[in-house]
């Protein structure tokens, strides 16, 4: 099974843009294929070979029929079939570039359609990896996958993690567990940047950690030598643990999540820099309030917020909460210092973002006659490759600004 | 002299937008100016307070009434004189900023607007400085200027570069000179990403050298472990002498300037690393094509080309040079290796850029089998500031990608 000759075939429209697959683009919409009643009753997750509307094949892809992007590309036409070699090649590529990158096993291993993967995350924290399968044609083939992410990698415990959203879409259900070995039973120390986070992968918050901002850690840690630091949306401590590791006096870190702030302190006991290590549990925005009512200043800041802007029907309040922030946080900059504004909502695109974060600093220094710029633009790191098809969506920025 | 009282006033037209000066706007287009005889007689370089169409003052500026840009923004209404003291403020902040964020005195000083200086670059190498001052406004007060470098940084020598082409709408002359102590007799050595790369500030051939890259740099040196790196338009060993720094196996440097390739040279030997290092002198599309029809693969290969670009009418031949680029280059990269494709073309922004670099790279890999996605992209280093109202201008953009 899977070989190209048992597959269905699922064919563009006359005067589709055939070409446009050929030079490598990743999904089919609906509106560019037949969509007869053989197609539609393909199930979630369906392989089948995606032909031009002259039958000359195309590529191997995947068929999901409830979904606008009905078809996604999962290599040439005769590539299959999909099983534990053809995982292992896979994973032995992404593994290649992360190897390279990074100093220790601390990454996301596979990032969806750039690395081969569609609708596929798989984070690896050392000797634990946690797979969010969100797509049906990976989570029915969760057992190859499993045992080539093992024979390439090493790996001995292999979570699963379905809580995403899109698997609904799939026809997958929501049930998380244990692939391979076992799950932890205490967070995981995980290094990073020279610091020392917790990563809580199974414990009943389940906060986690992200990998995505590591060269933004380490740009505004490089910034933070003897700075004092203060660090909103916190979470388990990202930007304030790195620019511990690099010699920050004080870490003040501010989030609403009571279990991610104990994690942040446990990361900071970890390094030894607890002494230089403060939480505030609490709303943001408040905070931010609270702190420039009482008229304290940091040398650096920075807010690396939750997505405001999850989609188009929310980006302009989105852009009004990234503008506030920005509003609020500015006069908290001692003169001289930096600060980091972080969006991570695919809707705001670079352009608008740092226009409404421009806005926002403007509007809090207003009056002050201080006078600012830009000194960083960052995204998300190499773990987080972005397919050449897909470069408009390069969902995480931050912006680093001289105040 | 230069006090608010005595500066002639220039005012702006009635429903012109002050908000935006008032915003921090650094820039007064003619059209937005009562342009009266007087106003029109102002000399290049002249300050003037610039005042809203009620006559309230927004900002002291300095004036070209034969430019576009009629006006720029120096600071508040009453933020004069220039005189030593200002540009010492100006200069501490600057520094300031620099010696946050990098670890030698090797870098630019001031980046014009961004640095409270329009129309004025200032390069450090270590105990010399290079000014160019493209305005006026600059150009005309040089002695409080220097002063105020030389009392802020501590640095000896200032040398004045007036090859600037803006210089002539100022009118201003080509005069090059030393303005302070002496210009150094041999190429100075700048250490730079653990690299020591030659400048030659003041030879026959002055090929200097650029910080902008810095960053740049870093990331492909970090992917170049052990690597074979070719370092195309690579001057005087850009990224060719930081791959060699972190690790590279061999560097093999392009260029069409024999003078700037023996600068690498000397570069390389003074790290110890001379044999590792090679030159090609020639053009970089021949070049190209050579190598490919030799077979040979690099598992880094860095494109740094000067600006295709460097105006709106040259943007489409510029973004078909830098396809061509990427296509002769893609196949000289092995497969897992890494693709480095910059522009410092002001009109090349980075969406046109990036696409035209995909299209090239997906030409060049055509029927190859072979997948890419882009890693990482990065811009001018925190040195080069961005003014936040010109923030759509930021010029140089280098995407990295794994083929």
């Amino acid at each position: 099974m899977d070989m190209p000759s048992d597959l269905p075939v699922i064919r563009m429209k006359p005067k589709t843009d055939a070409r446009r697959l050929r030079h490598g683009a990743p999904w089919v919409y609906a509106n560019e294929l037949v969509t007869d009643r053989r197609t539609k009753a393909l199930a979630p997750g369906s392989l089948a070979v995606l032909e031009d509307s002259d039958r000359a094949p195309i590529a191997l892809v995947t068929v999901n029929p409830e979904s606008r992007i009905m078809a996604r590309v999962l290599g040439a036409p005769d590539s299959g079939p999909i099983d534990q070699a053809w995982f292992a090649t896979r994973f032995a590529k992404a593994l290649a570039l992360r190897e390279k990158m990074f100093d220790g096993p601390f990454y996301r291993l596979i990032h969806a359609e750039a690395d081969g993967f569609p609708g596929v995350v798989i984070d690896r924290f050392g000797d634990t990896a946690v797979i969010q399968p969100n797509a049906a044609w990976a989570d029915l083939r969760l057992e190859p996958l499993v045992a080539a992410l093992q024979e390439v990698t090493g790996i001995g415990n292999v979570l699963k993690n379905a809580s995403g959203r899109a698997r609904g879409l799939e026809g997958l259900d929501d049930v998380s567990g244990v692939l391979a070995g076992q799950a932890p039973d205490a967070p995981l120390e995980v290094q990073m940047n020279g610091a020392t986070y917790m990563a809580d992968l199974t414990g009943g918050q389940k906060t986690g950690l992200y990998y995505d901002q590591r060269l933004n850690h380490a740009f505004a840690a490089r910034a933070a030598k003897g700075a004092r630091v203060l660090d909103v949306f916190a979470h388990v401590g990202g930007f304030g643990l790195a620019a511990l590791a690099q010699g920050a006096t004080s870490a003040l870190a501010v989030d609403g999540s009571a279990p991610a702030l104990a994690l942040a302190e446990q990361g900071a006991a970890a390094m030894g820099a607890a002494d230089r290590f403060s939480i505030r549990q609490g709303d943001a925005f408040d905070t931010l309030e609270a702190l420039a009512d009482a008229g304290e200043t940091f040398d650096v800041v920075i807010c690396d917020p939750p997505a405001f802007a999850p989609n188009k029907q929310a980006l302009e309040a989105g852009l009004r909460a990234y503008e506030r922030i920005a509003r609020l946080a500015a006069p908290l900059v001692a003169p001289g210092g930096i600060l980091g504004l972080c969006s991570c909502s695919h809707a705001a695109e670079l352009e608008k973002f740092r226009a409404s974060s421009i806005r926002g600093i403007g509007r809090g220094l207003y009056g002050s006659g201080r006078d600012y710029a830009l000194i960083h633009t960052g995204f998300a790191g190499p773990d987080h490759p972005t397919h050449p098809h897909l470069a408009e969506s390069s969902y995480l920025k931050a912006l680093f600004f001289r105040l």
